[in-house]
């Protein structure tokens, strides 16, 4: 198989994809043998093509997406930023959690086995990729930096967004893998829903993430899980992402909040996984007014595609005809050079006491740059919408630098919401720009994502394709090397561990 | 709700349920935010409570499941020190795997917030105790114990197996996590397959487990996956847990690896998820017949059920009645004391030439005192049996002391086979036995279960019931204790990892 025929942005054939996927089958044994630092320096040789090529990359995306070059320079960085920093976490070696139980005749209530234990990858995945983030979420994004860093091989699905985009980077990971002495199976591009779809089905994939809309991404996971040997489904989906300010708040910081809100849910032309969609304060401020009056400043900014432009003006139809629902501010529609339409921004309220009669439509994601402000009279009404509210990515808390009692009360029950409700809550900040760090958490529970135990964003995101294998009673020799009493490979592990699991400790067998 | 009320083996009536069900969701909020200590405290009452009432727990377990006292007793002494374990791991406070990234207005390429991450439970969590474990597996068992030790509250449905048994346990753990302080909508029962698939597609319940078969484990997977609000089904359905045995290791230790493979397969009458239901070995040993021979001494033993006994007896008809296979020892069915059938055991063999025909049937679980020796006389044979066989809980490995060159290709290609699809590999040794240890693997590959990336045995048990949650730029009074700057808890925390990860490090944000 040549680069050229499995990097291409048309519709994948039948016989295309049964070779890509073979191919990939293939790989996952030598590719999820090597070492964690021969993976880290596959993984710079692709950060450091991408860096090379940066000029070429954007300005493809900038004619697709119609997004700002500094945005787009920024989202390469990061995108080559993630590799580098896969690289790091494999050099430390940490991620496999290498647990060793030495064998022990005097274990109670019965011996014990010399047991090893560390995180295997799980196979070939399939990646779709995003059409919001055209790098960071797209041919050389997270997902498929944290399943190539796992050790498995990966099968990308374009997004039809930007199939340039997507080319030229396919090209760029292909020919910087081969330089590295990475098999050709090791990562390979589809294009097209129906070799998605086929790709998915197909028992040689053995784990898939998506990043998209709910309706696509429900319609994928119902497939993975319902295949006759189901497999994990990582999904971002939707997330409405509640911003909720305490009246003390708004009296301290009444114009920061106001054009912090703005600029965050208008960022990217509102096309963000963590766009604030919702912002939650009390009844009887200026704050609405506020904020309506700096959304007209937002110039009108190009949607992603026509697709994406004409569903968020229907959404927008809905939102505005929703019985309780005032426009404020609404925003306009041009066309953009390129024929696909620019938004404005627009911005609704709705009193807390009309919105459970309107819940299913009030609470689901828009994508673009619009959002509602829901203003409560009660503690009781706040309750209300908490307990309406879905999973969500993020909820963000503005609160005082001296809060009172009544503060005190609304944020303790925000707070208990969003335990159970969200994967990052986010204080006197905005929740757009997710910082790539080992403790983000960037998930939360359905319709935000699908497996609400997982991030994909961090270095926590690996953890997405790999699985536990253990040794019992192995011969030296037949260890791999990361197991093997000398530790060949210098990784970090755990060795009978103190507690209950020490050697002569009280845990048993039976 | 009263004790008596939530802890019965009868039906639980709809209304029932409802009240059951709302007390976890109630409790979910102050057991969560229990402190690791609180719980491990309460664990280890209810593992006093159970060592103090084992006389009465076996007596009751050996009336219904007709298991030996002897095993019995080592089961329950196996879940109280279970229940002990999960203490200690609280107790060490590593299992929320705190992060903690200090801001860093110098990171590149964008200044990053404070970001402090852990692992909270999930919520109400619903276990579907099994037949085979009447303690390990059931009421109090492992899914009960890594359930409560991650802060969630557990709905139990009782196996109708042993109905005595888990209503006397249930009340021990009641009465136990009463004494210790804990809300009484922790820990209830129900019983009943309406009640178990209602409380399974209730909004309030976020995560379940389960151990039994392949057909009820699906349907209840299906489920969970089918939700509105899908959630993840911890499920260990079949494994037929291939065992193989080189040429010179059969030269070797004949008798001892045929004895100990009849052992195996036969321990609680073949009733355990790790039976080993296949031995694989070069054609031309005398290992079937030794094997067969020994086969006969084992006395018939009750099986756990009737209903197990009338599907095994179809199984073994099945099986008798595919082509190429040959019954080489017929076990005898008499009937227990009280009517319930004991089976003797019975061996069968094929040939690998005439696997692949039948291995739909072939390579299915059987639940019952019987296995099968696959002959091969070539390695291409020996590939395409692997090929063929499906996820596992273990594969096992007899090799000789001094391998020669054809035995290090066999093994080579079994190992290569076994790393993608079971979850534990034993050496020389045999796969039943599940010692509780750091460093144990229970799990695997579909349909062993139904989420490759966990275990039900061993400390790791606990993750299946945790989430990440990140607090982004939190004042120190709003954080949980265990992310306080100044860790009044005294939980192990990784702050500001080196590498990639390290203060003023090269990791970004978009």
């Amino acid at each position: 198989m040549t680069t050229t025929e499995t990097t291409q942005a048309t519709e994948t054939s039948g016989d295309e994809l049964d070779r890509t996927l073979q191919s990939a089958a293939f790989a996952a044994a030598a590719w999820g043998a090597s070492t964690p630092r021969e993976r880290a320096r596959a993984l710079t040789a692709v950060a450091d093509a991408l860096d090379a090529e940066k000029d070429g990359l954007v300005s493809a995306a900038e004619r697709e997406t119609g997004l700002p070059e500094g945005r787009l320079f920024g989202e390469l960085a990061r995108t080559s930023v993630q590799l580098r920093m896969f690289a790091d976490l494999l050099d430390e070696g940490a991620h496999q959690r290498i647990a060793i139980d030495h064998a022990d005749p005097d274990f109670a209530p019965v011996a014990r086995p010399d047991l090893r234990r560390m995180l295997v990858p799980v196979g070939p995945v399939l990646v779709f990729a995003a059409s919001n983030f055209p790098f960071a979420f797209s041919v050389a994004g997270g997902d498929t930096a944290s399943a190539l860093a796992a050790g498995c091989p990966v099968v990308l699905k374009a997004h039809p967004g930007h199939p340039e985009t997507s080319l030229l980077t396919a090209r760029i990971v292909r020919s910087a893998l081969e330089g590295a002495g990475v098999d050709n199976g090791v990562f390979a591009m589809i294009a097209g829903v129906d070799a998605g779809v086929r790709a998915l089905k197909d028992p040689k994939i053995t784990a898939a993430a998506f990043t998209g809309s709910v309706s696509a991404g429900r319609y994928l996971f119902d497939i993975a899980t319902s295949r006759p040997d189901p497999i994990p489904f990582y999904g971002e989906l939707g997330s409405i992402n509640p911003a909720f300010a305490t009246r003390e708040a708004l009296q301290e910081r009444p114009e920061e909040i106001a054009k912090g809100f703005v600029d965050s849910f208008t960022l990217g032309a509102g096309q963000f996984c963590t766009k604030p969609g919702l912002l939650l304060i009390p009844e009887g401020t200026d704050t609405a007014q506020r904020i309506a009056a700096l959304v007209p400043q937002v110039q009108p900014q190009r949607l992603l595609t026509t697709k994406i432009a004409d569903s968020y003006r229907l959404r927008l139809e809905d939102l505005a005809a929703t019985p309780g629902v005032e426009v404020l501010t609404e925003g306009r529609f041009d066309a953009a050079a390129d024929g696909v339409p620019a938004a404005g921004a627009t911005l609704l309220r709705v009193h807390a006491r009309d919105l459970p009669a309107q819940a299913s439509t009030l609470l689901e994601e828009s994508f673009g740059p619009t959002a509602t402000v829901v203003e409560y009279s009660s503690q009781e009404e706040l309750r209300q919408v908490l307990a309406l509210l879905p999973g969500s990515l993020t909820v963000t808390v503005h609160t005082s630098a001296q809060p009172g009692e009544s503060e005190n009360g609304d944020v303790r029950l925000l707070l208990a919401s969003a335990r159970t409700k969200v994967g990052r809550i986010v204080f006197n900040g905005w929740p757009t720009g997710v910082s790539v760090t080992a403790a983000q958490q960037h998930g939360g529970p359905y319709p935000a994502t699908t497996s609400v135990a997982h991030t994909s964003v961090g270095g926590a995101a690996i953890e997405r394709f790999l699985r536990p294998l253990a040794y019992q009673g192995a011969p030296d020799h037949l260890l791999p090397p990361e197991l093997q009493e000398e530790n060949p490979l210098g990784l970090p592990r755990t060795v009978n561990p103190a507690g209950r699991f020490k050697e002569g400790g009280n845990a048993g067998r039976a």
